[in-house]
């Protein structure tokens, strides 16, 4: 097939192209307003009108793009798992691809590094942490809610469990428990060390919860991995 | 110093201990009344007046007992955080004490049998999971309710933290980590465990947490745990 064969011809496609940028651009302005919002009222004092002016639109704009509140909670989960993810697989390749076989188990003070290097990308750690546990509340107790909130954690949970995995074995060593078991681990040890940083007033709470991850992640990670041959 | 001391003289100390008892009768409907109001309607949805009628008192009553709706709330915590741990003593000193000196580390399957005990003892895992999810974002919100709701989470932890660094010790090993960082870790996994029985919509939440737990808690555990000679 030639790559010809996708490219529209030359000034057809422009139009539909153009709204179809717009319409994008006025979805990233009213799920960046739904993020200050939400994060700073709450889901239940977010109102779609304040979301809306927030991002410069009208209530018909907001309604033209998303179905509901809970539906931009989503887009806007996903969005942000998508862009963490990303962050998360660029550099797990940079930093995990070069050290190809050691040939054994890597030190707890080699792990330390890379998970440090990992979790220096993990921005906004508050404004993100009030802003799921707010979401998490709502899916626990609307039933309607929660089977979507928890697919979307499982699948974030999955896709870091596979990066996770294929990084270890790369290097050689593979988890003595279930990648995703571990993931889901390394997961609740992340949002719970955000939420004590959050209650605690930390003033840089992204600095306490690398320390607080590293008193345990590496040692865990460690204790929890055997070579490929089973050391 | 004679135990006689400690008796009052017959029939003197009949009518504050009669008050005292009384009054201890009325917190203890209240805080079951809060229980019920809590986890059905969340912090928010549940008023004071609603509180005090479900547990047949006025207004009144309510505030010659607490100062605030979140004072009951604390109230309610340490009630039910003083019941779970004194639940977990009871049985991991009848189940760990037998173990004795077993010379090495016990067997994954060893740990599976008393973590299994231990949680067959949690009660009503979704009632208390909906109101610890409420509490806590109260207090990742409101900078005023965070430190005592931190300090009554770190307390909690800390006394379990010493309950099962003595139960490890008595059978003759060590955990490698801090026991304050493997209690987070167990914590956290229960209530990971607990919130996702719930956004399953899982009919026995109780016997799917187990389930959960089990999958990851008593392999983490032996990879945590040494003897006490380093083994």
């Amino acid at each position: 097939m030639s790559a010809n064969k996708l490219v529209a011809p030359e000034g057809r496609a422009d139009a539909p192209a153009r709204e179809t940028a717009r319409r994008a651009r006025t979805r990233e302005r009213l799920l960046d307003a739904a993020y200050r919002q939400f994060s700073e009222h709450g889901i239940n004092g977010a109102s779609i009108e304040a979301i809306a002016d927030d991002a410069g639109f009208t209530r018909g704009a907001f309604y033209s793009n998303f179905g509901s509140k809970e539906e931009l909670f989503f887009a806007l989960t996903e969005r942000e798992n998508r862009a963490r993810l990303e962050t998360l697989r660029e550099h797990f390749s940079r930093l995990v691809a070069p050290l190809g076989e050691t040939g054994g188990k890597p030190a707890p003070a080699h792990i330390e590094g890379i998970i440090a290097d990992v979790m220096s990308f993990q921005p906004d750690i508050r404004q993100w942490c009030l802003m799921q546990s707010e979401f998490r509340l709502l899916a626990l107790r609307d039933p309607d809610v929660a089977p979507r909130f928890l697919a979307a954690a499982q699948s974030f949970q999955r896709e870091l469990a596979t990066m996770i995995d294929t990084a270890v074995r790369a290097v050689g060593v593979r988890f003595r428990i279930d990648a995703l078991d571990l993931t889901r681990l390394l997961v609740d040890q992340f949002d719970s060390a955000m939420q004590e940083a959050i209650l605690a007033g930390d003033e840089d709470p992204d600095r306490s919860v690398r320390e607080k991850v590293m008193r345990t992640l590496p040692l865990l990670v460690h204790s929890l991995t055997t070579t490929l041959d089973g050391d």
